[in-house]
């Protein structure tokens, strides 16, 4: 893409009211634009990050055996009432409103309660399980305060997937398969040094629920961290459990991180509460037994500003980069802008996604924009620059250096 | 995919209280899940219809260099305020609802207001534009009437693009590649046929809006036809405007339909409320020329299963069937049904879409769903079809013939 027919631009400033640096840094990159506080809307630079987000959480749920839905926002009011979380002493955080005849309708700050509803209508038999729908869907949650930026919105992403099992076996089968897959995930995004199990409160129907919690001094929440075994425990838990769960460590160190995603095992609450029951071989009714598994890709994405940034910018993760190169021209000579466009042809027809900045600016202008982006690898034609050649730089290094048309493209092929 | 893998099922009865052909058959075939009155989800089928047709639509705004955003649900009250949209007497389908702190928030149910407070960011000067932002986002209108299925929801997806030109010069032209944009969607997804571009209310800055209304009988609007030109006139606007606007015919045909998209000049009524302006060559401040371009995709779904359905079930279009082969397994031995697998592979193999009906069900329970799904081709393998061939019909059609795998291969390569 042309940064000239981009329509959005940095700036120097983000909002005096925002005080995250995630979003303080994202609004000025042009990646996000704050509507209210803890409401974002994303721009093309930001809509780009969360696709490739959203793409890899997508191809690791199909490798689960997931399959897509997407519910709806509006939400019943009956469905909720059957498990008591229409009340508001249960939920704290709903956003309600009213239709036209004066019925209370919800926004959905989860699924749960809704999709199992709707299973009743796919479920009966043994023969019909287990089942793992999950969704890319818009929660809403009223939050009392929204000081952390993408990383507690009032409106947010979230893939949610749910798996509906036979028993507790095949959930726990599948419930080893989904921490795993959540560890390939936070992997594959650029967050899995940095993002650890972390065992909190379970509920009724086990011990233990796991979260995913990256390691983040902006982080609202404290862990406690074994070193030994880059596993956590939950602040809420840790008066009961003050061990490291694997090798039984004492020494856990306090850490504030951000929880990406959580696994829970939910059990027959819902179930039972919504009458989703199947038939077993003998033809007894049994109800389904159920777990859920989110993760939230915008607050990856602040996390990932929180934790790969400094002054001048952002430095994105490879595979959750909006481009993979920037290809940033310098030209004042008609021969050195053809070069620069003839590049970006080449890359363009390549399918590697480059960011040309073909606009009509000062280099210090350029090069701070290319900063502030942070895309990982910046390409420079200028008068200087060979014929044929062009200075690279990683956005982590200060060293460049000069390489062939041919060598870039080797570098950057199948990125 | 197998359909032992798939969650969803068909049933033979749709909801009580529903009453449209649409969500009736939809609800039966295992694509959509009615939430409430106005309000449904989308299944796995569903969602790779709207998939479909999204992509269509995402192309073609690409093409006429639209960059893709998603903006928020929750909007600011005081950008609403400065239109005078925010009032009930203005807009009637607003949802509200409050903040935690008593601030009142309302749910879009358009975006004109939030994008163009949004480019103030972004546009300061001639060189900054035109500029074409586009986004795939629910909407929520809160209709005192829902009971035309997935054709007027309380909430639904709409591709909205808005149009950021120097002046009305400019502006016309991009209306008017827009609105080819438009006739090229319509006749991608199947509908363009039956898709006439009709004339409506133009408001403050043009005299006229274009609609694209499908004709169907279960419209809810009711436009006036010129048989010649195949372009009409909204009924809102006949009295003024009672003859063809291309070929002056008087002789109109009173016809139902549906509006699939529409294209409007909004000209500077948003930009002068909210003080979007720009900088012209000569220095001097000018308002930005805006217009909206807005497409329905669930609505679309919902025409194309109107149009194009008999007693047992949808006859989906090519271009936006969930999958464009349906493989029937009517296997009773071993060798049979190794044989259909082995055909099944090779089509994934070659990423044809298809939808492999592997149930252990009888055969005219695996016709009645081939059909009430409505993949345009069915293609059966079974005891009687000879070894390397298949029987295959189209949806479309009553008679079947034998094929060999590799003309099936054939016919449905590209596809």
């Amino acid at each position: 893409m042309k940064q000239s027919f981009l329509f959005t631009k940095t700036r120097r400033n983000a909002p005096t009211d925002e005080v995250s640096r995630n979003a303080r840094m994202l609004i000025r990159g042009g990646f996000i634009h704050k509507e209210m506080a803890g409401v974002y809307s994303y721009l093309p630079l930001g809509l780009r990050v969360l696709n490739k987000i959203t793409e890899i959480i997508r191809e690791e749920m199909n490798a689960l055996g997931g399959q897509e839905v997407y519910l709806s926002a509006l939400q019943d009011r009956e469905v909720w009432e059957k498990t008591g979380r229409w009340d508001e002493r249960a939920v704290d955080s709903w956003f309600k409103t009213e239709l036209k005849n004066g019925a209370e309708t919800g926004l959905a700050f989860t699924h749960e309660e809704p999709l199992t509803a709707l299973m009743r209508g796919h479920i009966s038999s043994y023969r019909d399980l287990p089942k793992y729908p999950y969704q890319f869907q818009v929660k809403f949650r009223n939050e009392t305060r929204a000081r952390s930026g993408i990383i507690r919105g009032r409106e947010f992403l979230m893939k949610d997937l749910y798996s509906f099992s036979r028993d507790e076996t095949e959930h726990r089968v599948f419930y080893e398969k989904t921490k795993k897959a959540y560890h390939t995930i936070f992997a594959r995004i650029g967050l899995g040094e940095k993002t650890v199990l972390t065992f909190a409160s379970g509920g009724s129907f086990s011990k233990y629920s796991h979260e995913f919690q990256s390691l983040c001094a902006a982080g609202e929440d404290t862990i406690h961290l074994c070193g030994k075994c880059r596993i956590a425990v939950n602040n809420e838990i840790i008066s009961e459990h003050p061990v490291c769960p694997q090798c039984g460590n004492d020494k856990l160190a306090p850490e504030k991180a951000v929880e990406v995603g959580n696994i829970f095992t939910l059990g027959t609450k819902f179930s039972d509460a919504l009458n989703l029951k199947y038939r077993d071989e003998d033809g007894k009714e049994v109800s389904v037994f159920m777990g859920s598994y989110g993760i939230g890709p915008g607050r990856a994405i602040g996390v990932a500003v929180e934790l790969f940034a400094d002054e001048k910018g952002i430095m994105w993760p490879n595979s959750i980069a909006p481009f993979v190169v920037h290809l940033v021209s310098l030209a004042s000579s008609a021969k050195v802008k053809k070069e620069a466009d003839a590049l970006y042809e080449k890359l363009q027809k390549e399918d590697i996604e480059v960011l040309y900045d073909d606009r009509d600016a000062r280099a210090g202008e350029k090069f701070a924009d290319a900063d502030l982006i942070g895309i990982p690898l910046r390409a420079v034609v200028s008068e200087k620059t060979p014929a044929g050649k062009v200075e690279i730089k990683e956005r982590i290094s200060e060293t460049a250096r000069i390489v062939s048309h041919a060598e870039l493209l080797e570098m950057l092929s199948g990125k």
